[in-house]
């Protein structure tokens, strides 16, 4: 069986009757409307199949979105994402469709309720900041905002699933890198700096690096669902249904908290924040229910980012091996499928294909090298001429398209092994792709060098240079619209906050931290071009002859770029020397794991390019 | 006389005695301490003689500073720009020096101030912003802040400067190229969008730019001081002391406004409140006073940026003509100044001696061309060795030193003329110049060019570009600390917001916007090195082949880059290529304004460079 599955995956058809049964509800709880977000009460990216409750009534799939049912309307608030997307997996005569970016809930409410509407939210599934902007909307609007003690998609879902249960297993030192009861202590530590008794961690990615455990409650992201308190005085607790530990991991637990069955989890809130506890709640990632929970019973709710998401994101050296490990079997996996896609006729293949041989290769090289694929780190893009133009294509039997000659193929995909998890973009030409194709891809190329090149003095944050990834498009008349860079964790979550290289990136770039660098061009109803390597921020070091020592990036992924579709003129002498230099490595250090027709290919697609740059 | 004077500023013997009487004034009435700012009703740049309090009081002549006095205790806060001349210029055993950027009074009062301490503040010279944060920091502390009546420095400063009365001029249509009645007619239907009744500008650079003035209240920024307040119904009124009007000046205002004098504008606000009016009110700029006059009789003070920023940002095409006339001019007289400076022997003259010259070369090219020098825009900062790396350097007598051969001569100026307001920053080698110079020099420019040749995409904020000028610098281990540009008014603040290009640039880009691009790098006690010219954002326009239309940058400043300072093997082809077109932009624009020796120095000083670019 493999990890990723290309069913087609909304089904516009739900819509009609759900919304009904979810309206009668409404009508017999005194209720005028209900908000449906996507997320779960831990706000990732994945959600357990129980927790899929927006596309249990609306149909989408996509990861990101709200719905908000009415009496008489109902409206899907997607991103430019899924517009697409969307059309296809909505029924269009229940729901309307607003920007989640443009015209987000919080501001639609305030426009369109009317003075007197009850509109009711679960708790739980929204943070204490969504909440807080929701409901001034709504007060503009003369509108109440409702926070229900049940869900009322859980009363109306019939066989809706249980949580899920896998098993949780003790993540190794060895791959940690620091054990759980001193990443304990400093948080403890933390927590007392802030003020606070206690902090609750809401997000799994947390727990799951605090307590150096892993589990499989989600798809693609190795998390085991539940909820931490920690203690400054290192009283910490942990809820989670213990049905997921074996003797040796429930054994370990214990040791480093009071376990908890979820269940528990409300009360002994409440009771903390009777005894007057003082607890630190991350605005963007903790549900309003905890502050209700925390400020009803007479505690005190301070308002503190998550403690353990710096501590998280700056991996440490064991981390960082780790992720070099992962980086030189993923980049061997990698090669040998461009490798055997370079020696496939064009027209035969389909993007499914593509995918299916990937996730052998990377199966196979995970056995060899005795480091098993756990699971890809998200569905892959294999996206071919114009599927590669939209940004989060996921390929399903219906859409699965040919790869044709003349076109470009993207294929943005990542594993995730007990080292590290990976992410990793290339964009191949199928047969011999025109000049324009050359020439953005170059564009991209050379964004994507300027980051890797890159010195920069400590305090800088990911949006100051997010724009070094452009400079060469701006250009030309060229952008792309997406960040150039998401924070990577280490075999966790792919896209893992704080850090990231973005617009929207205001947190400082720290050493250890890794991010993608990601930069892309894409051609509505042509053709999709994305270059995406991890990089791994270096500690500020002195340069000869220089003032300040300076971060750098160092360069994990490890896989031919293909320079079929590289236009050296184009680039600086600067620029091709980090190229050339870039697949020496790749030789040396994938290589090894390569024999046969795989480093033949490897040996031609990493030799050094012609040096004829005109500027 | 000359508009740039250059005696010793600030003077420490002041601070004791009056210490001491300010002392006094609060134990009488019962405040433990009192916030001096520097800033007066208006929060700009310059203060008329009668609002120097800080300086009146400390002996501190910068242009930022804030103090604290308390019974025991006085602390002076200043920013990096001044560690070296608050020293020079307060009295240290009467005041201890924090820094306004790490520890700010918002900061320093929650660490530092007891229970119940009760400190003063005049809420004329605090803004809304300012307030809050003050007020926060001292609830933590227990310590209350006290909004006083009448500020003390006033009641114990016997001598204390008249209000300034520089009589008022209207700014001709020909420069400002829209009439104010068109000016005010947008600004009463922004205000009525922002749901408000009203609008109280209460910085005089907008007053000036909405109706069409010009003042001379304050050194170096052609204002008039005054409150205007706009009406969404068009009912304006304009608080401002009349006998600075001419009849003819007071004819024009009355079309505009109803005209009052200063001292009704507190009763005015009040009445407005009480009538009900929303008055939008700028937190970033209006006095807490204002917020304290409509929430305390009835009014709600609807918090809105400045409506006249971004019109007044935004130059129209009269506007960009003046300003492109008034930079010829204005480069002539700069290269005058440098020719004259390349003939003087090494040694023999000092830092006022270029001041006087370059002030003389100005206002001899403005009588030549019939548009006179107003003012300088700034005090020239003149830094010759090591002064030069002093970021702010201020040449007085005490300080003026001789131009060493072997050295770096940095000078920053500007003019003040009714068609535009300019900025410009040279460098010149004394002598000849050191390898480590001319490297650095060569970074230096490669971030002026960066900037000058980006394009970018509508919606880019200033913050997003400003890396783009250090990229050179941070290879070689080197950054300055300051921001790579300002915004420049027209005729208006040298130093004027809201767009500027830096960190903290968060404002979009917009067409018609002026900047200064003036990357630096400074080496204490050696030399310091800057590279300044005003650029204009230019209308986004498509670019052959690509997307999506894009934003560039008019150089507007016209004066040749010391060529013997530039490495040029260490520029790209694209750089030397701009560098060299901008020098035959030169000559061919300020050429014609030359003649015999100047013009021949002007020829040699922008001819082409070698073509040996190694990168």
């Amino acid at each position: 069986m493999m990890f990723q599955t290309f069913d087609s995956a909304g089904d516009p058809a739900v819509g009609k009757p759900r919304v009904a049964l979810l309206r009668q509800w409404l009508a017999a709880n005194g209720l005028d409307g209900f908000i449906v977000p996507r997320a779960d009460e831990h706000q990732g990216e994945y959600v357990a199949d129980r927790s899929a409750r927006l596309k249990w009534l609306t149909g989408f799939s996509g990861s990101a979105g709200v719905a908000i049912v009415l009496g008489d309307r109902a409206i899907m608030f997607i991103d430019g994402r899924y517009t697409l997307q969307v059309r296809q997996e909505v029924d269009l005569d229940i729901f309307s469709i607003e920007s989640l970016v443009d015209n987000p809930p919080a501001t639609w409410i305030k426009d369109n309720l009317g003075k007197g509407v009850r509109l009711g939210f679960d708790p739980w599934l929204q943070t204490i900041g969504d909440v807080k902007a929701l409901k001034a909307s709504a007060e503009k609007s003369g509108a109440t905002l409702v926070p229900l003690d049940k869900n009322p998609i859980d009363a109306i879902w019939e066989d809706q699933p249980e949580p899920p249960l896998a098993p949780v297993e003790i993540h190794p030192i060895g791959f940690a890198g620091e054990l759980a009861k001193d990443k304990l202590a400093r948080l403890a530590e933390a927590i007392g700096k802030d003020g606070a008794t206690h902090a609750v961690l809401t997000d799994p990615s947390s727990i799951a690096w605090a307590f150096d455990i892993r589990g499989g409650d989600v798809p693609h992201t190795p998390l085991a669902l539940g909820f931490a308190v920690l203690a400054a005085d290192r009283s910490h607790l942990l809820f989670m249904d213990q049905r997921k530990f074996s003797r040796t991991v429930a054994a370990y637990l214990t040791q480093l908290a009071e376990l908890h069955q979820p269940g528990e989890f409300e009360a002994v809130i409440a009771a903390l924040a009777k005894g007057g506890a003082k607890i630190a709640l991350d605005p963007v990632l903790a549900a309003e229910k905890l502050r209700m929970l925390v400020e009803d019973n007479g505690g005190t709710v301070i308002a503190a980012p998550d403690p353990a998401r710096i501590p998280r994101a700056t991996k440490n050296q064991a981390e960082i091996n780790g992720a070099r490990a992962a980086h030189r079997r993923d980049g061997a996996a990698v090669a040998k499928l461009l490798c055997w896609l370079d020696r496939q006729e064009p027209g035969k293949l389909d993007e499914i294909a593509v995918v299916t041989k990937l996730e052998e290769c990377r199966r196979s090289t995970g056995e060899e090298t005795q480091m098993p694929l756990r699971d890809v780190s998200f569905d892959t893009i294999a996206g071919a001429g114009p599927n590669g133009a939209i940004m989060h294509y996921r390929v399903s039997r219906a859409t699965s398209r040919k790869l044709q000659s003349g076109e470009l193929f993207l294929l943005d995909s990542g594993g995730q092994y007990q080292d590290g998890t990976t992410d990793i973009t290339r964009t191949v030409p199928i047969g011999t792709p025109t000049e324009e194709m050359r020439e953005r891809f170059t564009l991209v190329l050379k964004g994507m060098i300027g980051i890797s090149m890159l010195r920069f003095p400590p305090g800088t944050r990911g949006s100051e240079i997010d724009a070094v990834a452009r400079l060469a498009l701006w250009k030309h008349g060229c952008d792309f619209a997406h960040g150039t860079g998401h924070g990577v964790g280490s075999y966790l979550a792919v896209h893992e906050g704080p850090q990231r290289i973005a617009r929207t990136g205001t947190e400082k770039l720290l050493a250890g931290m890794i991010v993608s660098n990601e930069p892309g061009y894409y051609k509505e109803g042509s053709y999709g071009i994305r270059i995406e390597n991890l990089i791994l921020v270096t500690p500020a070091e002195p340069i000869e002859g220089g003032d300040i020592a300076m971060h750098g990036f160092e360069t994990l992924t490890l896989a031919p770029i293909d320079t079929r579709l590289v236009r050296s003129d184009l680039l600086t002498r600067d620029e091709l020397h980090w190229l050339d230099t870039y697949h020496a490595r790749v030789l040396a250090e994938i290589g090894p794991m390569l024999d046969g027709e795989a480093l033949a290919w490897l040996e031609k697609a990493t030799a050094p390019l012609p040096h004829d740059q005109k500027i």
